[in-house]
């Protein structure tokens, strides 16, 4: 079924102990897009980027039957940049550099087409563009999830709680979900988080896995221990676009379904961090795809 | 099977956000005596203690089955104690106090018929210690794991390695891993330290679970979200307890067996954070422990 993603699209340049980047692709609506078109057909996009941005990389996109119409260029502007420099503890990385660009007057109108998505992602954005997508979707998608970071939460709290309560998943980390509740207990800040509207809570824990909160259920999805984390950049969202594009693919939206849809983003996340930005996900065959899920099978499998 | 444990037996005084514990029982080999003990009946226990212990405290642990004629009385001294403070990330613990006391001049010398035990645990010790028991075994035991901390790292790495390299297991938690070995990722961690002698390598990290690394194979235990946790103080012994206590039980050493005995050592370190120190292990029943099996099964169970 057709999924919609909306997010930056972007110039990275990242630094780690591994090496540096260059200024290569990222953007979060990126990693969602490429993830998700590993698992489902079906995927449209929605950006701004600047006409500095080349071809050659909305044909990467393109190439992978992702619906690029919904990207617009504004050809007088520059595309969002980021930089930043990650540390031997990947968990702590400093910006060095975020420029705004076009993304500063970034107003997404939807493709007519569009509209009609079946499943729609929201990339981390301003609640307030989070929520004039949703607004605009008609009729309203079968399953919305949202990703959003702590940032928001200081700036825009009123925002973030009323696109929160227009959806059906919210993805955040571990602090997020403590300083989103004021809770310090994850089981607690799920409880308040699930009153705010979603019915379902997906806690991003990197390294650690991720953990699903949905009707009185919980399931954890392990992380595959890597032998090398090359570039967290983009993992989260590596995650979200293989959870949304398995359960596209799959027209289901239970708590199985769910489940199964945060061993598939587990995977495409361990893929993602493999290579320096968008690299390892574009160079992936099913067949890999299909072997990380047979030892995410084997990594959590046992019989009491 | 007959299990061994060698450990600390003492007093610990914790202060959480959730209130005071007073002076009560504690120490390593407490904690991984009683959740042995729930799953195994062949339980000794070698350690010493000071005048001031009392016998109500041993009795506490006989009446689970558990052979106390290991536990050396020195009249003329005090019982170890150690105090310390939790703080709303229970990860972050401040030591209050350590009294080494009777443990200062320790020297496990083990009962003629704990000599032949199939199966011996090594709590957090002086590494020359642990040494000292190992080399009263006689047969040596079908299996032997230990525990250690970062500090014998610092203070003792030579006999630390010495007692490493005759044990089967060894089970310590991420930044332990990372100091022993020098690496950073936990899978070329664990290929340095399975190096050093030990066939297996148990990670361990505290609410996330714990890792197992046996022969090329790898199984990740979550660990359960819990509502509170009310005093970390012994999760790792209890852990390391149910692990050995039904591997005891079963009297199996496969993969297979390791696996289902972490997802015990998960489940009895659960429970043993709902209470003060040892409370909850001294009040569970067989129905709770299956229930929380069950808990486990339904967190990690999808079927790709």
């Amino acid at each position: 079924m057709s999924l919609l993603v909306v997010g930056t699209v972007a110039f990275d340049e990242i630094e780690t102990p591994w090496g540096k980047s260059g200024k290569i692709l990222g953007g979060a609506a990126t990693y969602i897009g490429l993830a998700a078109s590993l698992l489902t057909d079906e995927v449209r996009l929605v950006s701004v980027v600047g006409g500095d941005f080349p071809e050659e990389y909305t044909r990467l996109l393109s190439d992978r039957k992702i619906d690029t119409s919904g990207i617009r260029v504004e050809a007088g502007c520059k595309t969002f940049f980021w930089s930043g420099r990650y540390h031997t503890n990947m968990n702590v990385r400093d910006t060095l550099c975020t420029e705004l660009n076009v993304l500063a007057g970034f107003d997404p109108v939807l493709p007519q087409a569009f509209k009609k998505s079946r499943f729609l992602m929201l990339g981390n954005l301003t609640p307030c563009l989070q929520k004039r997508v949703v607004e605009q979707m008609e009729p309203r998608p079968e399953l919305i999830c949202m990703d959003t970071m702590n940032f928001w939460m200081d700036t825009a709290m009123d925002d973030l709680l009323e696109v929160i309560s227009m959806v059906d998943i919210l993805a955040v980390n571990e602090e997020e979900a403590r300083q989103l509740s004021g809770e310090y207990s994850l089981v607690k800040a799920t409880r308040k988080i699930l009153a705010m509207g979603p019915s379902t809570l997906i806690i991003k824990r990197g390294e650690y896995g991720a953990l699903l909160f949905h009707e009185g259920q919980m399931f954890a999805a392990p992380a595959m221990p890597l032998e090398l984390v090359h570039d967290p950049t983009g993992a989260g969202d590596a995650f979200a676009g293989g959870f949304m594009g398995y359960l596209a693919r799959e027209g289901n939206t239970s708590f199985d379904s769910m489940k199964n849809g945060l061993i598939y983003g587990s995977a495409l996340a361990s893929f993602a961090v493999e290579k320096f930005g968008t690299e390892r996900l574009l160079n992936l065959s099913q067949d890999d795809i299909r072997e990380r899920l047979l030892e995410f099978v084997k990594l959590v499998s046992f019989r009491v």
